[in-house]
């Protein structure tokens, strides 16, 4: 049998600059995903953004870490994780910020009035990030079943997680996704006919080798067609991140250059 | 009035080991696309290749040029450029390689029996290449009409194309297609369930700029996802192109380093 005592840990990002209280094992454990997709957000962003499928935080929390006048919503269904999101949120180490962030425990897939009920209004969001489940319901699944929550992705899951961002984005608000390379033609397709201006930015970990992520760049209501833009490269050679990727991760630059 | 003269240039590709009879400025005038598309072909390939919209044939001839082992038709809609390829068939420059190459004057949307009547018989090509008219009708359109009839494309030009190239592929046949980054998602959705393990390469002009073409390659029912290759750099500060590039455009590597 599986123990059910909460054991986390207490994670820094961005240097120290802000913290967070995460499951030790059981749940997914945010990281380098979640700080290049805080990234997308460009650095003078002022406004409400809304993290769908926060999990602990760690995306929201970053983006409220680098830009002073974001307002952060966390948006996340599993019960356990807004609670470390909150506990993080109350932590002394992250007074800078915790007062500009909030959680709403709601699924992402909720449509309509369920949507609108569950704290998440039409028109109220100026910008969007979304980490959804990475992997293929096809893959094999994860044992535990709150990590296979954060790793699991249904058919259609971009479809409803895109359409529930349009629905709660304001008109021109912007859009970043982080999702694997496999998932380029499902996104782009959920995309259509409600965000254009589409910026796609490949995560390679060596110049050599094929893109282990996608970060994908939208704004709402834009008639503009997609870009591809230069990749990503994590690794050169050297030991540790090349300097772009390590000020992204560290929250000191923004992944676009903007 | 138009002038209805056929004024032709004699070009050489690949540092002068084949040469081109394109119109003087009519005609789409073919140039690094074709010479990039060719370089997507692996080196050692053997067998039958089929050019699609082959335009005067110049991908078509660098293919045949650099692979010894490769029997290379033409496919051609327009009967003044598949006569200019005629010609350069004709020239003893391409003596080495244009025992290998044949035309078909046929448009690449035919679809069953007309398809096969106008010489393109099912399950016959190893490898398929196109590169297909680029710039979406809806942009404004080039005044000349043999220009406009390769610069042109149509909604849906990519489904029509890309199961001709499903029908005429042997069974793991190769296909490779350049085309703008905005045609992704119709590129993406027309190789569903007819090729997969496909690969993508951005060609980015610099290193800070988005991607002006994409290289799509796929191999014919391969269940493999999407791999979003490192993107190929054509220039880097100093005048000409990147090594890698250059090599490409010359037809002494393979695009895709195989």
């Amino acid at each position: 049998m599986e123990s059910e005592t909460n054991t986390a840990t207490l994670d820094a990002f961005h240097r120290g600059r802000f913290h967070l209280v995460q499951p030790a094992a059981r749940g997914h454990r945010s990281g380098i995903d979640a700080m290049l997709l805080a990234g997308a957000v460009p650095d003078g962003f002022s406004g409400d953004l809304a993290d769908l499928g926060a999990g602990a935080g760690a995306a929201g929390f970053a983006v409220a870490s680098r830009c002073p006048a974001a307002r952060v919503t966390l948006v996340e269904r599993a019960a356990e994780m807004a609670d470390y999101a909150r506990r993080s949120a109350a932590l002394r180490e992250n007074n800078a910020f915790a007062g500009r962030t909030s959680v709403i425990e709601a699924d992402v897939a909720l449509a309509g009035k369920a949507r609108v009920a569950a704290g998440l209004a039409d028109r109220s969001y100026d910008f969007i990030i979304m980490n959804p489940p990475f992997n293929d319901a096809r893959d094999r699944a994860t044992p535990h079943a709150l990590k296979r929550e954060a790793h699991v992705m249904e058919d259609g899951m971009f479809e409803r997680w895109i359409k529930t961002a349009a629905a709660i984005a304001r008109p021109s608000a912007g859009l970043a996704i982080i999702a694997r390379a496999g998932s380029t033609e499902e996104i782009l397709g959920a995309l259509g006919g409600r965000f254009g201006g589409i910026e796609m930015l490949p995560i390679h970990p060596h110049e050599d080798e094929a893109a282990i992520r996608i970060v994908v760049r939208a704004i709402k209501g834009s008639r503009g067609g997609l870009r591809i833009l230069p990749g990503l490269i994590l690794h050169r050679g050297t030991p540790g991140y090349c300097a772009h990727a390590e000020a992204v991760i560290n929250g000191q630059a923004a992944l676009f250059g903007d």
